[in-house]
């Protein structure tokens, strides 16, 4: 492979162009620009297990995630029974030790009759609170309660908040008053990501994601979808979808929300919530990247940087192989997430990844995912 | 009448103690306790005028506020057709100049699809929103509307929100990040005062007042009063109610939330919330002195002082002498509200209003209202 030195200088130390050279069916080879890139983190994944492991479990959610490009995975606390407590807690980390492909972080949740000890912080890559409802019993709706967690939870640790519309104000003013950040998940609409701008412009200590989903599809497109382009928050208009890219600066990371349902279920009468989405963020995001949407450098920050440093954790020493410039398609069928679909079936990006090498072992080649159940390791607080 | 100058020089300059004799049935004289304060302010009426004249209207709703020791009222914006710009401001305010019997301000109300007009600032004493379900249309949902209101509202004229719980912090954090003074109204709950107290102490731009139902009643007596106990925010349990005195040194004012509906209306299939309240509120607080549970300097603040701080008026020359140290009790019978019921009704209460003086005029003498309709005035800016 030969060095691009200019695309290199533009990049920096962390993610390079370089000439690839494939070896295709023929006997012949075919030169490719690779892109290379640092250990990713999705910072919001729900791999379902325990509970419900015949939409995804540990071993095929991060299965898809390093078919994506992802090394790392936090996820969110939603599970059955809920991870709301030390015990549960250790019992789903033990779960993860055994079987995840990649790296990992696990949330505490907490509801209103569940409040978070604040012993199980060091525990916890971060505290999920659900301000509005959502897939699964975790709820908190009463000042009472959000005012004593923001007032115990110790400040080190983040507390994640599900918040949508005006209820996206709670958390942030809480986070004001009692000194402790607090990160905005999945920011959705226009006028959300201006009070996260305001917010930010007076110092409040605040972060926000933004995830694929808000970035590359609309309600007309949900419109389309039926229930698979139904999740929460909902798709917005296009006019959110151009000021989250439009006010990409003060988005701190993107997130997935990978919250995969079966077909069944979200043919069903009552469809729940959410999306499958770790395997197909990075080929969209490089995708966007090669249109001009925006720079190498603000991708690495959103996948790589800005992930560490909401969760104070370290990414693996690992490397992202993505081919760019051909014309791909995204197919369910090529997918590794045990549900089966995706709701960008068919849509064609200009990215695929190629190669995962994670702490020097290939964990993911050219559509095989190599990485071994019990391979990944929990992420470390810096 | 004699001076009990230990009293006086306890209550300040503003209030006083004075023995006085009245001229009782049987041709004698009786010498009884009298407070006199100054000009009270109710900051939170409903008076029903335009489009609610069957429950109270300008006329009678003024009656009650003067015969309740009240010489200024602040009017809610709620009516039928909903006082959303200047031209229904001007309207409403024709019919104040008319037929108001004490003095007043009013508020400006905004809609999703009416959102206010800044050159309608100076007419109203405040602009009134409405973040949580209550009697009319009025009503603010969405972030987008909120942030441009604050944006773009004078910061000079206050913002009086209708919030209740979590959904009291997206006016505090609105206020913080805008540099817009924002009024909590009826601050209902420990978790609330709570909210309150810790965003003072930050310096948040806020002020909040409590009612009287929330300081005097429970969800006990919203059970034994069914409809006529329910009202929004809905009565809290003992340990609310405690809160609130407790922490009655973050409140600002305290205001009736006078919301007269027809005894037909609340004993209907689909009761509308409210409870009438301008001509209880001073013997209740009154008697809470007298029991303990405030000073009278105290009491002076939340009605006179806190008001006229809040709202940027000047309270009319005046006076209200208040009986003290007898045994009342609360007749909806003798009351000047057009509802005709009281939740009080029975209760006692150790303080009667026996003479209200505004700008020189008796009106209002032992039960009788002499103030005319007309003689109110707006009360002006300071």
């Amino acid at each position: 492979m030969g060095d691009s030195q200019p695309a290199m200088a533009r990049l920096g130390a962390q993610s390079q162009q370089v000439l690839g050279l494939f070896f295709v069916p023929g006997g012949r080879w075919a030169a490719v620009t690779l892109l290379v890139l640092p250990g990713l983190i999705d910072a919001h994944v729900h791999l379902r297990e325990p509970g419900g492991e015949h939409k995804e479990d540990v071993a095929s959610g991060t299965a898809a995630a390093l078919a994506g490009g992802i090394t790392g995975v936090l996820d969110m606390p939603n599970n059955v029974p809920p991870i709301t407590g030390g015990r549960q807690l250790a019992r789903k980390r033990a779960l993860f030790e055994e079987r995840a492909r990649c790296d990992y972080g696990l949330f505490l949740g907490a509801g209103e009759q569940t409040l978070p000890s604040t012993q199980d912080a060091a525990e916890a890559v971060g505290l999920k609170l659900y301000l509005t409802p959502t897939y699964g019993p975790l709820r908190l709706e009463s000042l009472g309660a959000l005012l004593a967690i923001f007032r115990s939870w110790p400040a080190a640790t983040p507390i994640a908040v599900h918040a949508e519309g005006t209820s996206m104000a709670i958390p942030i003013l809480l986070a004001q008053l009692t000194g402790r950040r607090v990160h905005l998940c999945h920011v959705a609409r226009a006028d959300e990501i201006a009070l996260v701008r305001v917010a930010k412009e007076r110092g409040a200590p605040v972060t926000c994601e933004v995830t694929p989903h808000h970035l590359f599809l609309t309600r007309e497109d949900a419109r389309a979808l039926g229930a698979l382009g139904q999740m929460k928050p909902p798709l917005g208009g296009m006019e959110d979808v151009e000021a989250l890219w439009r006010n990409l600066d003060v988005v701190d990371l993107v997130a997935s929300d990978h919250a995969p349902h079966t077909l069944a279920e979200k043919q069903g009468a009552d469809p729940p919530p959410g999306v499958p989405g770790v395997e197909t963020m990075l080929p969209l995001m490089v995708t966007a990247v090669y249109e001009g949407r925006l720079s190498l450098e603000r991708l690495v920050e959103l996948l790589h940087e800005g992930p560490q440093r909401v969760y104070g954790v370290r990414a693996p020493e690992a490397t992202v192989e993505v081919e760019t410039g051909g014309r791909f398609e995204i197919r369910a069928a090529a997918l590794h997430t045990r549900c089966g679909w995706t709701p960008y079936e068919g849509r064609r990006v200009s990215a695929r990844v190629r190669r995962v090498v994670l702490r020097g072992r290939t964990v993911f080649e050219d559509g095989h995912v190599l990485g071994e159940p019990g391979s990944g390791r929990r992420l470390l607080p810096v």
